[in-house]
C-alpha cells in the first residue's frame, strides 16, 4: 500500500479507546478505517484500545477484527500491515471498569513514548455513550482527549439540550467531534471548494438568481436488522436532522473569513439560526406498505421511512427561496443529489416557440455520490436551420480526471480531522440545538404519515408540496446517459 | 435524402443569380449548399442562374456543376435529386448583357410561377461587385431582390464609404447582405443561445467578473494559391475586421430587445461604436518565414499572415476589460476558440499552498469548430485528506448529444437566411464603416511585421502583448484528452 506524504496525519501520536468496538459500525467503517489510516501511514504512532460488553481477552479482540477486515476492508490484507496493526490492538470489557481502562491507556501511551492524544470513539447509543462519558471522567481520561460522538444527538430539542449538558459536565465543547459522515464524503467538501475558491458562482448564489433548491436523497434499501431502532427515529431524526440539514448549511452558508473550522462552524450555525422553523403543513411523511408488518415494528406504527420538506432560510440571501429536501427507504432509487434551479431569464428574447424554459429551469447539480459529478444545465441551439432551443448540459465527473487515487473513505477522513482536532466538518451544539428547534412543530404535530408503494417516489403529496416546481427525481437526469454518449 | 419539415425555408420562390458561378467559392460551397437546400426540400421552387465570364451554353454550366458537386458535396449524389438539380440550372455568359440575364430571370420566374424573389449572390472581387450590381440595375433586376457581397468590404474606411455608397445607388441597405461564413457556424450562433436562453451568466458577463476575453483562431494552412490576393490583404484586413470583430460583437453585445434581425444589428453596431480605436502598439503583426518566397508575393513584402492585439469596449459593460485577438496562417494548430477569463474570487479563504489560481483563473471557452464545445473550469478539491484544489472542468461536446442531425454548413445557412430576409448573421454598412475607422490608426501605421517559424505559435513579442496574462492556447487545454477519459 502506498505510503502517505507527511502534513495530512495528526502531530501526535493517538491512543483510540474504541467504545462499540465489536458492534457493527467498527466492524463495517471504523476497524477497517483505522487498519486503513495505520498502514498507509497517516497516523504512525497509533494503539486501539476496544471497548464492549463483550468479554473477551486482547487475542480474542484481535480475531474480531481480522474479521471484519476480511468481510468489510475494500483494501487489500497483507500480513506484515496485518501484524502491525494486530500488535496496536489492545482490548478492555466494560465490567473491568475505570481503573482497567485507563491501565490499558497508560501501557499504549508508555509503549508510544512522549506526548500522545486521546480519541475516544462512541460507537455506542446516546444512553451508552453517556455512561462512557461517566466512565472516562473517572478515569480521568479527559485530559489530551477529543470524543467522536455517533447520531443520534438527542431527538428533539430539550433531549439535546440535555444530553449536550452531561457531555459538558465531563468534556469541554471543543473536545467533542458529532460526526456526520455525509460531510466526510469528497463531494460535500468539494461543495466548498467549488463555492469559494472560484470567483463565478458567488454574483448568482442569492435569491435574485436561485429559484430553488432541492437536496434529494432517495434510497433503495429497506430498513433490514434496523427496524427496531428505526421505529423510535424515523427518516426526519435520522436523515433530515443530521446528514440534509449539514449538506443545505454548506450550500447556504456565507463565505467564512477563512476556510478553517471555527469560521466555518459559525457560518454553519448562522444559515440554521436564520431557518425558520419547520411547518408541518410544508411537510410530507410517508411510510412505504409492509413496514408494519416487519420485525420491531409497531403494527399500527406511524414511523416516517420517508419524508419530503419544504423548508427557508430566512437571511438576505436566501429569504423567499424554498429548500426542497427529500430522502427515504425502498424508493425507486439510490441517488444523492443537490440541485439548484435558477431562475429564467428576465426577459425571453427568443420567438415563440423556440423551446425556452419548456424543459425547465437551468440546473447546477452536484452529486455526493463516492466520486464527485457535477453538471450544468443550460439551453442551447439545437443544430440546425432556425433557432430552436434544447436542454444540454456542461458536465463534470471526478472519474474522468485521472485524481482519484488511494481516496480516503467518510470514515476514515473524519477520523483523522479529529485526530487533527480540526472540527469543520463536524456539528455544534450550538448547531443540533438550533436544528432540534426549528424542528419543534413538526415533531409535536407531525402530519399523518401516508403509505406509498417501495419502489416508487414517494407518497404522491409530495407533488403538490413542490408545485409550482417539479422535483427532478425522477424526471430529468443530471448526467449525459452513456448510451447516448458519441450519438 | 431526409427532407425537411416546412417553415424554416423562404415563403416565396427563389431565383438565383450567381455571379462568379464558375469560380472556387461557388464550386466548393454555393453549388454543393443549393443542391443540398433543394434537395432537401429547404427551398422547393428555385432556379439558378449562372453568370460568369466563362462562355459556355446551360448544358456546359450544368456539367461544371456536376463536376463540382462530385468534388465538394459532402452529401451523397442521387440521380433523381441532381436531375431536378439540373432542370433548375440556367446560364448566361457576362458578355451577354443585361437584356439576356434579364431574360433568363423573366423565363426562370414564369417556369416557377406566381410571385417569387430573387437572390442575387456576388461570388466575385469587389470591383467586379460593382460591375455586377450595375448590370443588375440595367437589368431591372433591383425590386424583390436582395444580393449577398464577399468580403473584402472594402481595404479601409474612405474605400467601404465608397463601395457602400455605390451599392446604395443600385440597392438600399435592406437588400443587402454581407456574408460572413464564421457567423454561419452553429457555434457562433450557439453564442447567442447560450447568453440570452440562460439567467444564469449574465449577472456575471461584464468587467466586475470578467477579467480578459481572449478569440484565438490560428490556422495550420499556408496561402497556397491565394498568397497573391493576400499579397494585398493581410491577416488583418482578411480575417479581423470580418470574423473576429463579428464574434467579438456577439460575445459583447447587450441583450437585444428581441432575437431579431434588427434588434440584434442595432446592439452589435452599438459594441462597434464603443470600441477605442486599435492602437498600433496593441498589435504584433508577424509573417512566417518563407512567405516572401511565395509566388505573387512582393520578396520585401510587409504583408501579416499573423495578427495579435489587443481592443477595448468602452461602455458600462466592458470599460477595461482587454479584448485579445490573435489569427494566423502556418501557425502550430489549427483552432478556434473564444476563453472568457474570469476574475479570481474577491479574498482567498484557503490555506497558503492549497492551489487556488495556481493554474490560471477560471474560464469558459467556446469552440467554434464545426460542432460546439463548451467548458468552464473551475478550482475543485482534489479527492484525499486535506484541501487541495485542482483546476477541473465542466465540460458540452455538441456531439455527445444525439442531437447533431442533417446539419446546415455555414454557407447553407446564410444562404437560406438571406433567402428569408434575416439578416441577424449579416454585416451592415454601418457596421463596417465603423470597424475600418477605429482601424485606422493602425492601417496608417502598422508596426514593422516580425517574422516567426512556422508551425510556430507566432513572433515572440505576443507574450509582451497579454502579460500580466498568458495567452490560452497552446499552454492550457480546454477540452478532456481522451486519452485520460475513465483514468
Amino acid at each position: 500500500m502506498a505510503k502517505i506524504s507527511p502534513g495530512v496525519g495528526p502531530r501526535y501520536p493517538q491512543v483510540v479507546v474504541l467504545f462499540g468496538a465489536t458492534g457493527d459500525l467498527a466492524r463495517r467503517k471504523l476497524l477497517p478505517g483505522l487498519y486503513h489510516l495505520s498502514s498507509a501511514g497517516f497516523i504512525p504512532g497509533c494503539r486501539i484500545i476496544g471497548v464492549s460488553l463483550d468479554e473477551m481477552d486482547v487475542e480474542g479482540f484481535r480475531q474480531a477484527a481480522r474479521g471484519a477486515l476480511e468481510e468489510f476492508s475494500s483494501r487489500t490484507l497483507t500480513e506484515p500491515d496485518w501484524e502491525a496493526f494486530a500488535r496496536s490492538l489492545d482490548y478492555v470489557p466494560l465490567a473491568a471498569g475505570a481503573g482497567a481502562l485507563r491501565a490499558a491507556v497508560d501501557r499504549a501511551e508508555m509503549s508510544l513514548g512522549g506526548e500522545s492524544r486521546r480519541l475516544h470513539y462512541l460507537s455506542v447509543p446516546p444512553s451508552a455513550a453517556l455512561s462512557a462519558v461517566r466512565l472516562l471522567g473517572e478515569a480521568g481520561l479527559v485530559e489530551r482527549s477529543r470524543i467522536v460522538m455517533e447520531k443520534p444527538f438527542g431527538t428533539d430539542k430539550a433531549s439535546a439540550v440535555t444530553l449536550n449538558a452531561r457531555l459538558h459536565e465531563v468534556f469541554a465543547e471543543e473536545q467533542i467531534f458529532r460526526i456526520d459522515h455525509f460531510l466526510g464524503k469528497e463531494p460535500a467538501q468539494n461543495i466548498l471548494a467549488f463555492r469559494f475558491a472560484n470567483g463565478l458562482f458567488e454574483p448568482i448564489w442569492n435569491r435574485n438568481f436561485i429559484d430553488h433548491v432541492q437536496i434529494d436523497v432517495p434510497e433503495t434499501l429497506g430498513l433490514g436488522k434496523r427496524s427496531g431502532f428505526y421505529e423510535q427515529t424515523g427518516a426526519y431524526r435520522d436523515m433530515v436532522v443530521t446528514h440534509l440539514f449539514q449538506i443545505l448549511a454548506f450550500m447556504a452558508m456565507e463565505p467564512p473569513t477563512a476556510l478553517e473550522p471555527a469560521p466555518i462552524s459559525e457560518e454553519k450555525n448562522k444559515v440554521f439560526r436564520s431557518m425558520l422553523p419547520i411547518q408541518p403543513h410544508d411537510v410530507v411523511r410517508g411510510q412505504y406498505t409492509g413496514y408494519r408488518d416487519e420485525e420491531g415494528v409497531d403494527p399500527e406504527s406511524e414511523t416516517e421511512t420517508f419524508i419530503a420538506l419544504k423548508c427557508f432560510i430566512d437571511n438576505w440571501r436566501w429569504a423567499g427561496v424554498p429548500f426542497f429536501l427529500r430522502t427515504g427507504k425502498r424508493l425507486a432509487e439510490g441517488q444523492r443529489i443537490i440541485s439548484i434551479a435558477f431562475r429564467e431569464p428576465p426577459k425571453s428574447m427568443f420567438p415563440a416557440g423556440s423551446g425556452v424554459g419548456a424543459q425547465g429551469p437551468d440546473h447546477l447539480t452536484f452529486d455526493l455520490a463516492d466520486a464527485s459529478k457535477m453538471s450544468l444545465s443550460f439551453y442551447g441551439k439545437r443544430p440546425g436551420p432556425g433557432m430552436r432551443l434544447d436542454k444540454l448540459s456542461l458536465q463534470f465527473a471526478m472519474h474522468d480526471t485521472g485524481l482519484i487515487g488511494d481516496v480516503l473513505e467518510a470514515y476514515e477522513r473524519l477520523i483523522l480531522d479529529a485526530m487533527r482536532g480540526d472540527r469543520t466538518l463536524f456539528t455544534t451544539a450550538e448547531g443540533i440545538e438550533r436544528l432540534w428547534e426549528v424542528s419543534t412543530h413538526l415533531l409535536e404535530a407531525p402530519p399523518p404519515v401516508r403509505l406509498y408503494a417501495p419502489g416508487s417516489w414517494g407518497p404522491k403529496s409530495i407533488h403538490q408540496l413542490i408545485a409550482p416546481h417539479a422535483w427532478r427525481l425522477p424526471f430529468e437526469r443530471a448526467w449525459r446517459d452513456p448510451n447516448r454518449h458519441g450519438g
